[in-house]
């Protein structure tokens, strides 16, 4: 008995350590008064919880904003130099990558071109290897490195880091955490653990968790990149479906008469929505072109592109109806190129969306990402930084061997 | 801290006392020693459970079936007339009622038609308690009324029984529970909790745990009566959606340039697989003939209606691959006349299906309703029991005042 009583009260005390520190983590820095009150936990468990977290270097007491005369009174805050993580946007064209400190501190941020004919496997492994070269030598000495998160265009087993299909990269079964932990491995020696996710699902996280969707339980985030990506949170908790591969909402036929898509099915609502239905307002020819041309170009007054731009937004709203009346969501969230459009689409949109049902039409909104093109980069970060979060002490002592130098 | 602990005990005793009454509802009759292996519970626990369920009369110990020489073991089985709720499934065109007894077993079933223009609110409910003066007479003397479950084919908010719309039946915010409990109160006095439901919703339930999906954690339940309704279970958990409105996949456009749906939209699944979509294989005119005239047509050999049935099973794929991309359910349960015409379009539908993504597709198994035309009736019942299977003593001491006489 008293074994299983001292197990119980050490998992009392990592839920509770992982509490303080997720608040901190998310919410920013607050008096231990507010800690008491924002937890739940009496004042001396959170001094001693505070204590505990300030010895390992993740927190640390100090004054806060000064209001009205007097000494300012102390605040709890992470050290955003304490623990890092690094965080890739693995796109079509390019990838994105940062360090991340504690609480959400983006330390560094890289961008990378990647032509398509670079995107196999093996090539797009070397250049996440570069950027992760180039990042750690940003990391500052003594901080720890606690784990890398990678989010994919294309349909992943999360589990097992799997990429499954990722019709816009023509990638089939590729082992991509695998094949990148054992490259790291080669080129840093032991590292902490990497979490391969669906891109718009780490958007949808990010957005719930730090962006426009805070406050809403069921939540649709839409990436649009080349192709349409979905991530949909409902009742709090992530989508996943059978095999984690729900949400491909890019691939809902909405024009069976359309044209093919490269998922082989035909008139996906991203055939009608993805990046070539913006360029091609200005050329017929698919175009290397950017989205912000085609809205400069509809600014000028251009009637023919706005119409053609038009009716992008009319598939879009067509689309949206379908998603309000299947899910009910309080937020839907645009994030890529479908943000860049929207404000040029929304009356559009908005006259569209009067054919949803009205029940569910009523409660929601249709929102631009508020981390605007960094959605999926901060959700990957957020997934990086879950075992910290869920296990403040444990993760720390497994991750002191990968301190950055 | 001895009354907290003394309400801890009784929370314990309610949730045991559950564990095992819903075990025997929908498992059935099973020996003491299997509902030790089932529950986890010690034997003397287990003793005192089923001692104390059949003081209440919800259970019996009884001679099992014989297996091999000597005496049959006892087993504990519920007693299907110690309680029983009453059952609708209010249709387009007619209502479906019973009488359930604990167990799951149909004492009685009615069914009665109703032309369309006989679906005002108040001549229906006239229908409904017409029905449960017939349904009650058939409920043996003693036996406890413990609740009334209803299904309706339309947007239901299932906390308030407010239908916020139903397109087919041509309704607009009627509060349904509402109405039916006080024209119930007007007849019989104090009456059981009444509970609204979409009947998509208590499809899948039903489906889920008496049906074709009982091992499945994601399951889509497709009910097909006059338009198309759904229900979808995700990790084992009926989805809502921000107001209970989310599953609406009748309702999804699946081709835009097609023709108006009731629902004031254009070219929803239901206008493509709806009821008249298959009555009108076999003419052009919407008609009132039967699904299974269109069946026996092209069993017939009739190449031309068989065209026209392949044309809504092209439909019904295209349908399915946008669930199939959007949930990854492990089963996709067709009901109604979806059911019906499955065998004669599982080629079509299959092959369609070949266009969803692979990883999703190869874990979903599309099937026909295994409950039959009843899945939304026996839903309706469990929603109706479920109060009774949460708090077997609170329901069962608040239900006395309804003991039908």
């Amino acid at each position: 008995m008293r074994i299983s009583l001292a197990a119980s009260q050490d998992e009392v005390r990592r839920h509770n350590l992982a509490t303080v520190l997720r608040r901190l983590h998310l919410g920013g820095a607050v008096s231990r008064s507010e800690l008491v009150a924002l937890t739940g936990l009496n004042r001396s468990t959170v001094g001693a919880l505070v204590n505990e977290l300030a010895e390992q270097g993740l927190v640390v007491e100090q004054p806060g904003a000064s209001v009205g005369v007097g000494r300012p009174s102390l605040v709890v805050a992470v050290q955003p130099r304490s623990a890092v993580v690094l965080a890739f946007d693995f796109r079509v064209d390019r990838t994105v990558g940062s360090v991340m400190g504690l609480g959400g501190d983006m330390i560094e941020r890289v961008e990378r071109a990647r032509s398509q004919s670079a995107s196999a496997p093996k090539v797009s492994i070397q250049q996440i290897l570069d950027m992760t070269h180039e990042l750690l030598e940003c990391v500052p000495e003594e901080t720890i490195w606690v784990g890398t998160g990678i989010g994919v265009p294309g349909i992943v087993n999360a589990k097992s880091g799997m990429v499954s299909q990722a019709p816009n990269l023509g990638w089939v079964d590729v082992p991509f955490e695998q094949l990148i932990r054992t490259s790291m491995q080669e080129e840093f020696g032991e590292i902490p653990p990497i979490f391969v996710s669906n891109d718009a699902d780490l958007g949808v996280l990010a957005e719930h968790t730090r962006g426009r969707a805070v406050a809403a339980r069921n939540v649709i985030y839409l990436s649009g990149e080349v192709g349409i990506g979905g991530g949909v949170i409902l009742n709090g908790e992530l989508m996943s479906g059978a095999g984690g591969f729900g949400g491909e909402v890019g691939h809902m036929v909405v024009n069976p008469m359309g044209t093919k898509c490269r998922c082989g099915s035909r008139g996906c609502w991203e055939t009608v929505i993805g990046r070539a239905s913006i360029l091609n307002c200005i050329s017929d020819a698919e175009s290397y072109g950017q989205v912000q041309d085609v809205l400069d170009v509809v600014s000028s007054g251009d009637d023919e592109v706005q119409q053609r731009l038009d009716s992008v937004g009319r598939w879009l709203g067509i689309g949206l109806v379908n998603l309000v009346n299947i899910f009910n969501p309080e937020v839907i969230v645009l994030g890529g190129h479908l943000g860049q459009i929207y404000p040029a689409v929304e009356n559009i949109v908005s006259h569209e969306l009067m054919n949803a049902l009205r029940a569910s039409r009523d409660q929601v909104m249709v929102t631009v990402a508020s981390l605007r093109d960094d959605s999926t980069l901060i959700g990957a970060s957020e997934s990086a930084f879950a075992p910290l979060l869920n296990s403040p002490l444990e993760t720390l002592s497994e991750s002191s061997t990968f301190v950055a130098s």
